[in-house]
Protein backbone atom coordinates (compact mmCIF):
# COMPACT_ATOMS: atom_id res chain seq x y z
CA UNK A 1 0.00 0.00 0.00
CA UNK A 2 1.33 3.22 -1.22
CA UNK A 3 -0.36 6.33 -0.77
CA UNK A 4 0.72 8.32 -3.99
CA UNK A 5 -2.07 11.85 -3.71
CA UNK A 6 -3.41 13.53 -0.47
CA UNK A 7 -4.83 16.80 -0.97
CA UNK A 8 -6.87 18.32 2.47
CA UNK A 9 -10.86 18.85 0.89
CA UNK A 10 -13.47 19.91 2.90
CA UNK A 11 -12.36 19.96 6.75
CA UNK A 12 -10.92 16.64 5.23
CA UNK A 13 -8.50 14.69 2.98
CA UNK A 14 -8.84 13.07 0.01
CA UNK A 15 -6.30 10.42 -0.94
CA UNK A 16 -5.21 8.23 -4.15
CA UNK A 17 -3.26 5.02 -2.81
CA UNK A 18 -1.64 2.08 -5.30
CA UNK A 19 -1.44 -1.49 -3.91
CA UNK A 20 -0.46 -4.83 -5.29
CA UNK A 21 -4.44 -6.83 -5.56
CA UNK A 22 -4.05 -10.30 -4.95
CA UNK A 23 -7.35 -10.82 -7.25
CA UNK A 24 -6.60 -8.62 -10.05
CA UNK A 25 -3.56 -9.67 -9.93
CA UNK A 26 -1.33 -6.62 -10.36
CA UNK A 27 -1.33 -3.08 -9.20
CA UNK A 28 -4.67 -1.15 -8.50
CA UNK A 29 -5.22 2.19 -7.24
CA UNK A 30 -8.23 3.87 -5.94
CA UNK A 31 -9.53 6.90 -4.62
CA UNK A 32 -10.33 7.59 -0.81
CA UNK A 33 -11.98 10.52 0.89
CA UNK A 34 -11.68 10.48 4.70
CA UNK A 35 -13.95 13.41 6.21
CA UNK A 36 -12.60 14.83 9.40
CA UNK A 37 -14.20 12.31 11.78
CA UNK A 38 -12.12 9.37 10.22
CA UNK A 39 -8.92 11.66 10.12
CA UNK A 40 -9.63 11.60 13.79
CA UNK A 41 -10.12 7.80 13.67
CA UNK A 42 -13.70 7.73 14.50
CA UNK A 43 -14.87 5.04 12.41
CA UNK A 44 -17.46 6.17 9.58
CA UNK A 45 -19.55 4.00 7.05
CA UNK A 46 -17.88 3.77 3.45
CA UNK A 47 -19.21 4.36 0.45
CA UNK A 48 -17.88 2.86 -2.61
CA UNK A 49 -18.26 4.61 -6.09
CA UNK A 50 -18.16 2.51 -9.18
CA UNK A 51 -17.42 4.67 -12.34
CA UNK A 52 -17.96 4.24 -15.88
CA UNK A 53 -16.87 3.83 -19.39
CA UNK A 54 -13.13 4.95 -19.87
CA UNK A 55 -12.69 6.39 -16.06
CA UNK A 56 -9.85 5.52 -13.74
CA UNK A 57 -10.13 6.62 -10.28
CA UNK A 58 -9.21 10.39 -11.19
CA UNK A 59 -12.80 11.33 -12.63
CA UNK A 60 -14.85 10.28 -9.88
CA UNK A 61 -12.66 12.58 -7.85
CA UNK A 62 -11.93 15.54 -9.38
CA UNK A 63 -15.68 16.15 -11.18
CA UNK A 64 -18.17 14.93 -8.89
CA UNK A 65 -18.07 17.19 -5.82
CA UNK A 66 -19.05 14.18 -3.40
CA UNK A 67 -16.30 15.66 -0.96
CA UNK A 68 -18.86 18.50 0.33
CA UNK A 69 -21.46 16.14 0.85
CA UNK A 70 -19.15 13.52 2.21
CA UNK A 71 -18.07 16.02 4.97
CA UNK A 72 -21.42 16.74 5.58
CA UNK A 73 -22.21 13.62 6.49
CA UNK A 74 -19.11 12.05 7.58
CA UNK A 75 -18.91 9.49 5.13
CA UNK A 76 -15.93 8.03 3.87
CA UNK A 77 -16.13 7.33 -0.35
CA UNK A 78 -14.09 5.13 -2.00
CA UNK A 79 -13.73 5.35 -5.86
CA UNK A 80 -11.85 2.27 -7.46
CA UNK A 81 -10.62 2.17 -10.99
CA UNK A 82 -13.05 0.72 -13.89
CA UNK A 83 -10.50 -2.17 -14.76
CA UNK A 84 -7.30 -3.63 -13.92
CA UNK A 85 -4.61 -2.21 -15.78
CA UNK A 86 -0.68 -2.74 -17.22
CA UNK A 87 1.21 -3.92 -20.00
CA UNK A 88 0.62 -7.27 -18.73
CA UNK A 89 -3.34 -7.00 -19.18
CA UNK A 90 -5.54 -7.96 -21.89
CA UNK A 91 -6.97 -5.29 -23.78
CA UNK A 92 -8.87 -3.96 -26.45
CA UNK A 93 -9.29 -1.31 -28.81
CA UNK A 94 -12.61 -0.12 -28.28
CA UNK A 95 -13.29 1.78 -25.40
CA UNK A 96 -16.51 -0.23 -24.09
CA UNK A 97 -14.39 -3.18 -23.59
CA UNK A 98 -10.61 -4.26 -21.73
CA UNK A 99 -8.85 -1.84 -20.23
CA UNK A 100 -10.96 0.90 -18.89
CA UNK A 101 -14.27 -1.31 -18.94
CA UNK A 102 -13.87 -4.17 -16.67
CA UNK A 103 -17.95 -4.16 -16.10
CA UNK A 104 -17.33 -5.24 -12.58
CA UNK A 105 -17.70 -8.95 -12.95
CA UNK A 106 -15.55 -11.82 -13.06
CA UNK A 107 -14.32 -12.95 -16.33
CA UNK A 108 -14.77 -16.74 -16.84
CA UNK A 109 -13.51 -16.65 -20.79
CA UNK A 110 -9.68 -16.14 -21.24
CA UNK A 111 -7.86 -14.17 -22.03
CA UNK A 112 -9.80 -11.68 -20.04
CA UNK A 113 -10.58 -14.46 -16.87
CA UNK A 114 -6.79 -14.08 -15.89
CA UNK A 115 -6.98 -10.12 -14.40
CA UNK A 116 -10.25 -9.24 -14.80
CA UNK A 117 -12.14 -10.23 -11.64
CA UNK A 118 -13.51 -6.53 -10.91
CA UNK A 119 -16.45 -7.96 -9.10
CA UNK A 120 -14.70 -9.74 -6.48
CA UNK A 121 -12.15 -6.45 -6.00
CA UNK A 122 -14.85 -4.65 -5.60
CA UNK A 123 -17.06 -6.52 -3.22
CA UNK A 124 -14.20 -8.06 -1.06
CA UNK A 125 -10.94 -7.55 -1.22
CA UNK A 126 -11.13 -3.53 -1.64
CA UNK A 127 -13.65 -3.70 1.36
CA UNK A 128 -11.44 -5.60 3.67
CA UNK A 129 -8.33 -3.54 2.73
CA UNK A 130 -10.62 -0.44 3.28
CA UNK A 131 -11.52 -2.04 6.74
CA UNK A 132 -8.33 -3.09 7.91
CA UNK A 133 -6.36 0.34 6.98
CA UNK A 134 -8.39 3.32 7.32
CA UNK A 135 -10.83 4.24 10.04
CA UNK A 136 -13.84 2.36 8.23
CA UNK A 137 -17.19 0.40 9.85
CA UNK A 138 -18.52 -2.30 8.52
CA UNK A 139 -21.63 -0.11 7.07
CA UNK A 140 -21.50 -0.05 3.74
CA UNK A 141 -23.05 1.92 0.62
CA UNK A 142 -22.18 1.37 -3.71
CA UNK A 143 -23.51 3.67 -6.28
CA UNK A 144 -21.82 4.89 -9.42
CA UNK A 145 -22.46 5.31 -13.48
CA UNK A 146 -23.45 4.30 -16.27
CA UNK A 147 -21.39 0.80 -16.12
CA UNK A 148 -20.82 1.87 -12.78
CA UNK A 149 -24.23 2.04 -12.28
CA UNK A 150 -24.86 -1.84 -13.67
CA UNK A 151 -22.35 -2.68 -11.09
CA UNK A 152 -23.91 -0.77 -8.44
CA UNK A 153 -26.76 -2.31 -8.70
CA UNK A 154 -25.05 -6.01 -9.73
CA UNK A 155 -22.40 -6.12 -6.81
CA UNK A 156 -25.62 -5.02 -4.15
CA UNK A 157 -28.12 -7.51 -5.66
CA UNK A 158 -25.19 -10.42 -5.82
CA UNK A 159 -24.20 -9.80 -2.27
CA UNK A 160 -27.09 -8.68 -0.68
CA UNK A 161 -26.26 -8.67 2.93
CA UNK A 162 -23.01 -6.68 2.36
CA UNK A 163 -24.59 -3.63 1.74
CA UNK A 164 -27.12 -1.41 3.06
CA UNK A 165 -27.83 1.16 0.43
CA UNK A 166 -27.68 1.23 -2.87
CA UNK A 167 -28.28 4.08 -5.81
CA UNK A 168 -27.56 4.46 -9.37
CA UNK A 169 -26.65 7.70 -11.86
CA UNK A 170 -27.80 6.56 -15.42
CA UNK A 171 -27.42 2.65 -15.22
CA UNK A 172 -26.82 0.05 -17.54
CA UNK A 173 -29.78 -1.81 -16.06
CA UNK A 174 -29.90 -4.67 -18.46
CA UNK A 175 -26.66 -5.25 -19.72
CA UNK A 176 -27.57 -8.42 -21.88
CA UNK A 177 -29.98 -6.37 -23.83
CA UNK A 178 -27.69 -3.50 -24.59
CA UNK A 179 -25.31 -3.18 -27.39
CA UNK A 180 -22.88 -2.20 -24.57
CA UNK A 181 -23.20 -5.08 -22.45
CA UNK A 182 -24.09 -7.69 -25.01
CA UNK A 183 -19.99 -6.52 -26.39
CA UNK A 184 -18.75 -6.91 -22.83
CA UNK A 185 -20.48 -10.06 -21.62
CA UNK A 186 -20.14 -12.21 -24.93
CA UNK A 187 -16.04 -11.26 -24.10
CA UNK A 188 -15.76 -11.63 -20.36
CA UNK A 189 -18.59 -14.47 -19.99
CA UNK A 190 -18.98 -15.90 -23.41
CA UNK A 191 -21.56 -16.53 -25.55
CA UNK A 192 -24.05 -18.24 -23.64
CA UNK A 193 -26.52 -15.92 -22.76
CA UNK A 194 -27.68 -17.59 -19.78
CA UNK A 195 -24.39 -17.09 -17.73
CA UNK A 196 -25.00 -13.87 -18.20
CA UNK A 197 -28.29 -13.96 -16.27
CA UNK A 198 -26.23 -13.74 -13.12
CA UNK A 199 -24.47 -9.87 -14.16
CA UNK A 200 -27.73 -8.51 -15.18
CA UNK A 201 -29.86 -6.58 -12.73
CA UNK A 202 -33.31 -6.57 -14.43
CA UNK A 203 -32.73 -10.55 -14.15
CA UNK A 204 -31.06 -10.13 -10.41
CA UNK A 205 -33.53 -7.80 -9.02
CA UNK A 206 -36.46 -10.77 -10.03
CA UNK A 207 -35.10 -12.87 -7.04
CA UNK A 208 -33.50 -10.29 -5.05
CA UNK A 209 -33.50 -9.82 -0.32
CA UNK A 210 -33.35 -7.52 1.27
CA UNK A 211 -35.47 -5.12 -0.50
CA UNK A 212 -33.37 -1.45 -0.20
CA UNK A 213 -35.06 1.43 -1.56
CA UNK A 214 -33.08 1.39 -4.64
CA UNK A 215 -32.76 5.69 -5.92
CA UNK A 216 -31.68 5.80 -9.75
CA UNK A 217 -31.48 9.41 -11.35
CA UNK A 218 -31.79 9.57 -15.05
CA UNK A 219 -31.09 12.77 -17.41
CA UNK A 220 -33.80 13.14 -20.00
CA UNK A 221 -31.23 14.20 -22.71
CA UNK A 222 -29.19 11.65 -22.03
CA UNK A 223 -27.11 10.42 -25.78
CA UNK A 224 -27.54 7.23 -24.13
CA UNK A 225 -31.07 6.30 -23.22
CA UNK A 226 -33.05 4.43 -25.51
CA UNK A 227 -30.06 2.66 -26.65
CA UNK A 228 -27.96 1.52 -23.30
CA UNK A 229 -29.33 2.37 -20.43
CA UNK A 230 -33.11 1.89 -20.79
CA UNK A 231 -34.55 2.23 -17.22
CA UNK A 232 -37.93 1.26 -18.31
CA UNK A 233 -36.76 -2.60 -17.86
CA UNK A 234 -35.80 -2.05 -14.65
CA UNK A 235 -39.38 0.03 -13.46
CA UNK A 236 -40.99 -3.05 -15.14
CA UNK A 237 -38.68 -5.87 -13.57
CA UNK A 238 -39.32 -4.00 -9.87
CA UNK A 239 -42.84 -3.48 -10.30
CA UNK A 240 -43.18 -7.32 -10.98
CA UNK A 241 -41.29 -8.11 -7.31
CA UNK A 242 -42.45 -5.08 -5.69
CA UNK A 243 -38.93 -4.06 -5.19
CA UNK A 244 -39.02 -0.31 -3.92
CA UNK A 245 -37.78 2.16 -6.77
CA UNK A 246 -37.59 5.59 -6.94
CA UNK A 247 -36.12 6.70 -10.45
CA UNK A 248 -36.20 10.15 -10.95
CA UNK A 249 -36.59 11.55 -14.79
CA UNK A 250 -34.38 14.65 -14.51
CA UNK A 251 -35.46 16.97 -17.70
CA UNK A 252 -32.51 18.27 -19.66
CA UNK A 253 -29.57 16.74 -18.11
CA UNK A 254 -27.13 14.56 -19.93
CA UNK A 255 -24.25 11.87 -19.38
CA UNK A 256 -22.04 13.99 -18.00
CA UNK A 257 -20.26 14.37 -14.22
CA UNK A 258 -22.47 17.58 -14.68
CA UNK A 259 -25.48 15.43 -14.12
CA UNK A 260 -23.65 13.43 -11.40
CA UNK A 261 -22.70 16.27 -9.60
CA UNK A 262 -25.83 18.24 -9.63
CA UNK A 263 -27.65 15.24 -7.76
CA UNK A 264 -24.55 14.01 -6.01
CA UNK A 265 -26.04 15.78 -2.78
CA UNK A 266 -29.05 14.10 -2.92
CA UNK A 267 -27.90 10.60 -3.13
CA UNK A 268 -25.17 10.91 -0.48
CA UNK A 269 -27.97 11.99 1.64
CA UNK A 270 -29.74 8.78 0.80
CA UNK A 271 -27.49 6.55 1.59
CA UNK A 272 -25.96 8.68 4.99
CA UNK A 273 -29.72 7.96 6.11
CA UNK A 274 -29.53 3.83 5.67
CA UNK A 275 -25.75 3.70 6.43
CA UNK A 276 -26.43 5.72 10.10
CA UNK A 277 -29.43 4.61 10.67
CA UNK B 1 -19.91 33.42 -31.52
CA UNK B 2 -20.54 29.17 -31.33
CA UNK B 3 -22.17 27.06 -28.53
CA UNK B 4 -19.83 24.07 -28.79
CA UNK B 5 -20.66 22.52 -25.11
CA UNK B 6 -23.92 23.03 -23.24
CA UNK B 7 -25.08 20.31 -20.13
CA UNK B 8 -27.56 21.15 -18.05
CA UNK B 9 -26.33 21.76 -14.31
CA UNK B 10 -27.90 22.68 -10.83
CA UNK B 11 -30.87 23.27 -12.50
CA UNK B 12 -29.06 26.19 -14.72
CA UNK B 13 -26.94 24.92 -17.46
CA UNK B 14 -22.95 25.47 -18.42
CA UNK B 15 -21.43 25.87 -21.76
CA UNK B 16 -18.38 26.23 -23.66
CA UNK B 17 -18.56 28.97 -26.93
CA UNK B 18 -15.82 29.65 -29.18
CA UNK B 19 -15.65 32.91 -30.90
CA UNK B 20 -13.26 35.02 -32.80
CA UNK B 21 -11.62 37.49 -30.89
CA UNK B 22 -10.67 40.98 -32.28
CA UNK B 23 -8.50 41.34 -29.46
CA UNK B 24 -6.59 38.27 -29.63
CA UNK B 25 -6.57 38.10 -33.12
CA UNK B 26 -8.01 34.39 -33.71
CA UNK B 27 -10.50 32.15 -31.97
CA UNK B 28 -11.18 31.74 -28.39
CA UNK B 29 -13.30 29.92 -25.75
CA UNK B 30 -14.87 30.71 -22.53
CA UNK B 31 -17.38 28.66 -20.05
CA UNK B 32 -20.16 30.60 -18.92
CA UNK B 33 -22.65 29.07 -16.32
CA UNK B 34 -26.02 30.52 -16.85
CA UNK B 35 -28.04 30.23 -13.75
CA UNK B 36 -31.84 29.10 -13.95
CA UNK B 37 -32.64 33.05 -13.14
CA UNK B 38 -30.42 34.21 -16.91
CA UNK B 39 -31.98 31.15 -18.64
CA UNK B 40 -35.62 32.88 -18.25
CA UNK B 41 -34.11 35.89 -19.56
CA UNK B 42 -33.23 38.02 -16.08
CA UNK B 43 -30.09 39.81 -16.12
CA UNK B 44 -27.86 38.34 -13.34
CA UNK B 45 -24.66 39.42 -12.34
CA UNK B 46 -21.31 38.45 -13.97
CA UNK B 47 -18.16 37.20 -11.74
CA UNK B 48 -15.22 36.20 -14.46
CA UNK B 49 -13.29 33.41 -12.90
CA UNK B 50 -8.99 33.97 -13.86
CA UNK B 51 -7.78 30.23 -14.45
CA UNK B 52 -4.17 30.01 -13.43
CA UNK B 53 -1.02 28.48 -15.80
CA UNK B 54 -1.00 25.44 -17.95
CA UNK B 55 -5.19 26.17 -17.45
CA UNK B 56 -7.48 25.91 -20.46
CA UNK B 57 -11.88 27.17 -20.00
CA UNK B 58 -12.29 23.69 -18.60
CA UNK B 59 -10.40 23.21 -15.30
CA UNK B 60 -12.39 25.48 -13.71
CA UNK B 61 -15.94 24.13 -15.31
CA UNK B 62 -15.15 20.35 -14.27
CA UNK B 63 -13.54 20.91 -11.09
CA UNK B 64 -14.17 23.94 -9.06
CA UNK B 65 -17.89 23.06 -8.19
CA UNK B 66 -18.88 26.56 -8.64
CA UNK B 67 -21.83 25.75 -10.54
CA UNK B 68 -23.95 24.68 -7.18
CA UNK B 69 -23.38 28.33 -5.72
CA UNK B 70 -23.94 30.41 -8.88
CA UNK B 71 -27.42 28.31 -8.82
CA UNK B 72 -28.29 29.53 -5.38
CA UNK B 73 -27.14 33.26 -5.45
CA UNK B 74 -28.17 33.63 -9.40
CA UNK B 75 -24.71 34.45 -10.11
CA UNK B 76 -23.41 33.59 -13.73
CA UNK B 77 -19.80 32.84 -13.72
CA UNK B 78 -17.59 33.61 -16.86
CA UNK B 79 -13.89 31.45 -17.39
CA UNK B 80 -12.23 32.01 -20.26
CA UNK B 81 -9.05 30.46 -21.26
CA UNK B 82 -5.61 31.57 -20.08
CA UNK B 83 -4.20 33.03 -23.17
CA UNK B 84 -4.29 33.33 -27.13
CA UNK B 85 -4.14 29.59 -28.52
CA UNK B 86 -3.30 28.19 -31.97
CA UNK B 87 -0.08 27.48 -34.42
CA UNK B 88 -0.19 30.95 -35.42
CA UNK B 89 0.51 32.35 -31.61
CA UNK B 90 4.05 32.55 -30.36
CA UNK B 91 4.47 29.93 -27.42
CA UNK B 92 7.36 28.59 -25.24
CA UNK B 93 8.69 25.37 -24.18
CA UNK B 94 8.27 25.93 -20.71
CA UNK B 95 4.56 25.61 -18.92
CA UNK B 96 4.79 29.29 -17.19
CA UNK B 97 5.19 31.20 -20.69
CA UNK B 98 3.28 31.49 -24.19
CA UNK B 99 0.41 29.32 -24.45
CA UNK B 100 -1.20 28.52 -21.43
CA UNK B 101 0.63 30.97 -19.44
CA UNK B 102 -0.73 34.67 -20.67
CA UNK B 103 -0.69 36.03 -17.49
CA UNK B 104 -3.43 38.75 -17.99
CA UNK B 105 -1.33 41.37 -18.85
CA UNK B 106 -0.92 43.25 -22.74
CA UNK B 107 2.50 42.50 -23.87
CA UNK B 108 4.07 44.91 -25.50
CA UNK B 109 7.51 43.20 -27.05
CA UNK B 110 7.84 40.62 -29.79
CA UNK B 111 6.45 38.37 -30.63
CA UNK B 112 4.52 38.56 -28.02
CA UNK B 113 2.36 41.70 -28.65
CA UNK B 114 0.81 40.20 -31.43
CA UNK B 115 -1.32 37.92 -29.49
CA UNK B 116 -0.89 38.51 -26.04
CA UNK B 117 -3.83 41.18 -24.93
CA UNK B 118 -5.51 39.01 -22.25
CA UNK B 119 -6.03 42.41 -19.98
CA UNK B 120 -8.13 44.04 -22.71
CA UNK B 121 -10.05 40.51 -23.69
CA UNK B 122 -10.88 40.10 -19.72
CA UNK B 123 -11.84 43.48 -18.84
CA UNK B 124 -12.98 44.59 -22.58
CA UNK B 125 -13.94 42.44 -25.08
CA UNK B 126 -15.19 39.63 -22.54
CA UNK B 127 -17.60 41.30 -20.50
CA UNK B 128 -19.06 43.26 -23.88
CA UNK B 129 -19.97 40.13 -25.47
CA UNK B 130 -21.19 38.35 -22.81
CA UNK B 131 -23.41 41.51 -21.91
CA UNK B 132 -24.58 41.67 -25.80
CA UNK B 133 -25.48 38.14 -25.88
CA UNK B 134 -26.86 36.96 -22.30
CA UNK B 135 -28.90 37.88 -19.67
CA UNK B 136 -25.82 39.62 -18.02
CA UNK B 137 -26.26 42.81 -15.92
CA UNK B 138 -23.66 45.34 -15.99
CA UNK B 139 -22.83 44.47 -11.67
CA UNK B 140 -19.48 42.09 -12.68
CA UNK B 141 -17.07 40.67 -10.08
CA UNK B 142 -13.51 39.15 -10.76
CA UNK B 143 -12.02 36.21 -9.30
CA UNK B 144 -8.89 33.90 -10.03
CA UNK B 145 -6.55 31.04 -8.54
CA UNK B 146 -2.89 31.84 -8.50
CA UNK B 147 -1.72 33.77 -12.18
CA UNK B 148 -5.45 33.77 -12.14
CA UNK B 149 -5.70 35.29 -8.97
CA UNK B 150 -2.97 38.06 -9.53
CA UNK B 151 -4.82 38.64 -12.72
CA UNK B 152 -8.19 39.21 -10.89
CA UNK B 153 -6.19 41.64 -8.59
CA UNK B 154 -4.67 43.64 -11.32
CA UNK B 155 -7.41 44.02 -13.62
CA UNK B 156 -9.50 45.37 -10.71
CA UNK B 157 -7.05 47.69 -9.57
CA UNK B 158 -6.61 48.68 -13.34
CA UNK B 159 -9.90 49.48 -13.65
CA UNK B 160 -11.77 50.05 -10.67
CA UNK B 161 -14.50 51.11 -12.34
CA UNK B 162 -15.56 48.21 -13.72
CA UNK B 163 -16.14 45.78 -11.21
CA UNK B 164 -18.09 45.51 -7.85
CA UNK B 165 -16.43 42.62 -5.99
CA UNK B 166 -13.14 41.51 -6.29
CA UNK B 167 -11.16 37.75 -4.81
CA UNK B 168 -8.67 34.96 -4.76
CA UNK B 169 -7.27 32.02 -4.55
CA UNK B 170 -3.50 31.76 -4.07
CA UNK B 171 -2.72 34.34 -6.20
CA UNK B 172 0.92 35.70 -7.24
CA UNK B 173 0.44 39.14 -5.31
CA UNK B 174 3.65 40.25 -6.47
CA UNK B 175 5.06 39.00 -9.65
CA UNK B 176 7.81 41.82 -10.11
CA UNK B 177 9.48 39.80 -6.80
CA UNK B 178 8.90 36.01 -7.16
CA UNK B 179 10.34 33.64 -10.23
CA UNK B 180 7.11 33.24 -12.40
CA UNK B 181 6.45 36.70 -12.99
CA UNK B 182 9.81 38.00 -13.58
CA UNK B 183 9.88 35.32 -16.24
CA UNK B 184 6.70 36.53 -17.90
CA UNK B 185 7.05 39.85 -17.37
CA UNK B 186 10.80 40.35 -18.82
CA UNK B 187 8.97 38.35 -22.14
CA UNK B 188 5.97 40.04 -22.27
CA UNK B 189 6.48 43.69 -20.80
CA UNK B 190 10.33 44.12 -21.61
CA UNK B 191 13.44 43.98 -18.86
CA UNK B 192 12.64 47.24 -17.93
CA UNK B 193 11.31 46.99 -14.13
CA UNK B 194 9.45 50.28 -13.88
CA UNK B 195 7.03 48.96 -16.41
CA UNK B 196 5.74 46.01 -14.65
CA UNK B 197 4.70 47.90 -11.46
CA UNK B 198 1.40 48.72 -13.72
CA UNK B 199 0.85 44.98 -13.42
CA UNK B 200 1.79 44.03 -10.20
CA UNK B 201 -0.90 44.00 -7.04
CA UNK B 202 1.55 44.96 -4.69
CA UNK B 203 2.22 48.12 -6.75
CA UNK B 204 -1.37 48.71 -8.08
CA UNK B 205 -2.89 48.81 -4.49
CA UNK B 206 -0.94 51.69 -3.15
CA UNK B 207 -2.74 53.97 -5.33
CA UNK B 208 -6.10 52.02 -5.81
CA UNK B 209 -9.79 53.28 -5.19
CA UNK B 210 -12.24 52.23 -4.66
CA UNK B 211 -11.25 50.13 -1.63
CA UNK B 212 -13.48 46.96 -2.20
CA UNK B 213 -13.25 44.72 0.73
CA UNK B 214 -10.10 42.00 -0.68
CA UNK B 215 -11.08 37.75 -0.21
CA UNK B 216 -8.47 35.98 -0.24
CA UNK B 217 -7.70 32.33 0.70
CA UNK B 218 -4.09 30.76 1.22
CA UNK B 219 -3.77 26.89 1.61
CA UNK B 220 -0.50 26.72 3.97
CA UNK B 221 0.90 23.63 2.87
CA UNK B 222 0.90 25.43 -0.65
CA UNK B 223 4.09 23.67 -2.30
CA UNK B 224 4.40 27.44 -3.60
CA UNK B 225 3.76 29.88 -0.97
CA UNK B 226 7.10 31.38 -0.23
CA UNK B 227 8.64 30.82 -3.46
CA UNK B 228 5.87 32.55 -5.86
CA UNK B 229 2.70 33.66 -3.71
CA UNK B 230 4.34 35.53 -0.83
CA UNK B 231 1.04 36.74 0.42
CA UNK B 232 2.77 38.55 3.64
CA UNK B 233 3.43 41.39 0.21
CA UNK B 234 -0.05 42.12 0.32
CA UNK B 235 -0.70 41.72 3.83
CA UNK B 236 1.99 44.87 3.89
CA UNK B 237 1.02 46.65 1.19
CA UNK B 238 -2.75 46.97 2.40
CA UNK B 239 -1.70 47.70 5.70
CA UNK B 240 -0.10 50.61 4.60
CA UNK B 241 -2.91 51.94 2.36
CA UNK B 242 -5.42 51.01 5.01
CA UNK B 243 -7.16 48.73 1.88
CA UNK B 244 -9.54 46.22 3.35
CA UNK B 245 -8.18 43.05 2.99
CA UNK B 246 -9.44 39.19 4.68
CA UNK B 247 -6.87 37.02 4.05
CA UNK B 248 -7.14 33.15 5.39
CA UNK B 249 -4.39 30.87 6.23
CA UNK B 250 -5.64 27.54 5.39
CA UNK B 251 -4.00 25.08 7.89
CA UNK B 252 -3.39 21.56 5.29
CA UNK B 253 -4.85 23.21 2.12
CA UNK B 254 -2.42 22.97 -0.87
CA UNK B 255 -2.69 24.42 -4.46
CA UNK B 256 -4.95 22.47 -6.10
CA UNK B 257 -8.38 22.42 -7.06
CA UNK B 258 -9.36 20.63 -4.11
CA UNK B 259 -8.52 23.56 -1.97
CA UNK B 260 -10.46 25.79 -4.91
CA UNK B 261 -13.51 23.92 -4.12
CA UNK B 262 -13.73 23.99 -0.51
CA UNK B 263 -13.90 27.82 -0.31
CA UNK B 264 -15.99 28.32 -3.30
CA UNK B 265 -18.75 28.78 -1.94
CA UNK B 266 -17.59 31.47 0.31
CA UNK B 267 -16.15 32.97 -2.77
CA UNK B 268 -18.92 33.11 -4.32
CA UNK B 269 -21.55 34.23 -1.09
CA UNK B 270 -18.98 36.84 -0.98
CA UNK B 271 -19.45 38.30 -4.28
CA UNK B 272 -22.72 37.59 -4.50
CA UNK B 273 -23.31 40.14 -1.60
CA UNK B 274 -21.46 42.91 -3.32
CA UNK B 275 -23.04 42.44 -6.53
CA UNK B 276 -26.62 42.27 -5.47
CA UNK B 277 -25.95 45.11 -3.10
Amino acid sequence: MERIEQHASFGGRQEVWRHASSCLRGDARFGIYLPSAALRGERCPVLYWLSGLTCTEQNFITKAGAQEHAARHDVIVVAPDTSPRGEAVADDPGYDLGQGAGFYVDATVAPWSTHYRMHTYVAQELPALVERHFAASEARGIFGHSMGGHGALVTALREPGRYRSVSAFAPIVAPSQVPWGEKAFAAYLGPERAAWRAWDAVELVKTAAPRWPLLVDQGEADEFLAGQLRPELLVQACAAVEHPLTLRMQPGYDHSYYFIATFMGDHIAHHARALRA
